[in-house]
């Protein structure tokens, strides 16, 4: 692959990110120097995806201790003055996007660590240290998605995406689209065709954007295409992403992920889900108990700043439910799990449990 | 209903219609009083849908010969000089929108009915009167599909339909339209869902305003919702409108109506395609002989003005083609047609023939 414009760094004393909200016209990498500046940034989506915004956090306590760290006085403060310092840095940047899941996981794991420091320094050494292995954690899972899903993918070129399950999402290369790097990696040829994903356009936007910038092909289509899309008989597989997936097998994903697996059912085209095995849920017996997020009308009246609907009702869900019954198998760092879901996604959770992943 | 703009009228020496390009922003009125201004309105999608463009192009060929019985010298010309008038106002005309069956069909009727008339004054009456008839006859179509459909849908009150083919299409109110407002009209309860219909978003600014205006609720979604739409079972029935119809009931109509069917499908929701039996093939025996119009890729890349998509390869087909074993009934103006199709089409058309409709 190319040498790619990275979605985050750790530079030493602060975070340098990809401002997702320009792409993709514009490539505008920004310097976050404190608590504000990373905060503000997960609130106006700079960066998003649930696996890179908890990346972001962990990194976020280490700067809110820099901060402290820098007045010379207190550079040997004790464990009660770090403890005192971490608690609302840790409260600010939890509070940035409150319904992420990974990200007040991340901050809090990170601060526990900071805590065990004796000194402010130590509580530093400690933080940064725990920040690089959640990083480390999701670059190795995205990478171990992306293997399985390319053994088990081994013959198909052309594949169908939703929304944006990539190396913008995630500190790896993604989930998705970690099976699509993995592929190009190993030389295997492979084509890319994304939905557009209205009301926010990821696939349009950034999607479109980080498989260009990578060398990989892509065609974009509107969600409504993809009926006729796999009628045309160009697509040998669907893989997307997920926010949260049953025991069953039930998945909650980006709205327009469930009319994609219908789609996909009618033409005997495979429906793969790839994921971290984080994301499943094992207290969720069905997609039923999954709340949905529904959000502003304002997403869907207006593309890029211009109101494009007439005055009426919206409805406007952010994800919908695609029923296990329609995932041909759940690609995930644990391996490939295929159905009875009951059994192989509850076999997977003990696993990832001893492992530690969870 | 309230009282409504209307799409087009006929002002005695020129046509008045409302300009589609500026909804749901702005509500303009053009007057269109020469050939010119009606190629120009057709070009330019300030009127679009099929049957509505059919009327415009009758109409102009009465205007096109207004603008040459004006000058006072040629006022009882003799029917070789009115035919050589004709002549080139009809293929201008015609050639408007030369995709679209109704326009060249309206055109050369409304051109051979002027060529009966002896003198230029005769011609321009013949003409008039035939326009008249066209209209008419559109306004009776979406009248009785209203009425069939209304009498199919009697216990339904909340309907999802795609794209606009609604009063904005016709000279009547519609066809999947004119089944909700016949509805409205007897007074019984009756609620849309309108999807927004990507590219061109004709159900975000088209439906959603004609039906705003009617003061009959409407809610609308992205393409993308319908499959969670369907699950949240508040759908009772789909009605769209279609393009060609094959006698298998094979329906082309705009992209993203196969994606609605299929939810349907998988819900159990009735799906319903309305039309004038004019829209039924009688030589296509399936759809696979229907050829999909590839339409740019600014479409999909632009929206108001503005691109909102990374630089990639774009699949934009303006329509897709849903099998007939997915439409419960087609309503139509000679009655809802049921499976098997190759019998209830074959009688329809039979029929059609005989009542002159075809």
């Amino acid at each position: 692959m190319r040498s790619l414009t990275p979605t985050l760094e750790w530079a030493g004393d602060h975070l340098r990110v990809l401002d997702q909200t320009l792409l993709p016209d514009r490539v505008v990498v920004r310097d976050l120097r404190t608590v504000d500046d990373v905060v503000d940034a997960l609130r106006r989506l700079v960066i998003r995806g649930a696996p890179a915004i908890g990346v972001c956090g962990a990194y976020g306590v280490v700067m809110g201790l820099d901060q402290h760290v820098r007045a010379p006085a207190v550079a040997g403060a004790g464990p009660a003055r770090v403890r005192a310092w971490l608690e609302p840095v840790a409260a600010r940047l939890s509070g940035a996007r409150p319904t992420a899941v990974n990200l007040g996981w991340a901050v809090g794991r990170t601060a526990a660590a900071a805590a065990a420091g004796g000194t402010a320094t130590e509580a530093r050494a400690f933080a940064l240290a725990e920040a690089e292995r959640i990083r480390e954690a999701d670059v190795r899972s995205c990478r171990l998605i992306g293997e399985h899903g390319r053994d088990e993918m081994a013959s198909v070129r052309r594949v169908l995406t939703h929304c944006n399950a990539g190396r913008l999402a995630t500190a790896g290369w993604g989930t998705a689209l970690g099976v699509v790097y993995a592929k190009a990696d190993a030389g295997q040829p492979v084509e890319v065709f994304a939905t557009e994903t209205r009301p926010l356009l990821q696939g349009a936007r950034l999607t479109a954007w980080e498989l260009g910038e990578a060398g990989i092909p892509v065609t974009l289509l509107t969600d409504g295409a993809v009926g006729a899309m796999m009628r045309s008989g160009r697509i040998e597989a669907v893989v997307v992403g997920c926010d949260r997936v049953a025991t069953n097998g039930d998945t909650a994903n980006k709205i327009g992920t469930y009319t994609c697996a219908l789609a996909a059912q009618a033409h005997g085209v495979p429906f793969y889900v790839a994921g971290p095995i984080s994301s499943f849920d094992p207290v969720l017996a069905t997609g039923d108990g999954i709340e949905i997020e529904v959000r502003g009308e304002e997403e869907v009246r207006r593309v890029g700043g211009a109101v494009v609907a007439a005055p009426a009702e919206v409805w406007n869900p952010a994800f919908d439910v695609t029923p296990g019954a329609l995932v041909t198998a759940f690609i995930t760092d644990v391996g490939v799990l295929r159905p009875p879901y009951r059994e192989s996604i509850g076999a997977a959770l003990e696993e990832a449990e001893r492992l530690g992943l969870r």
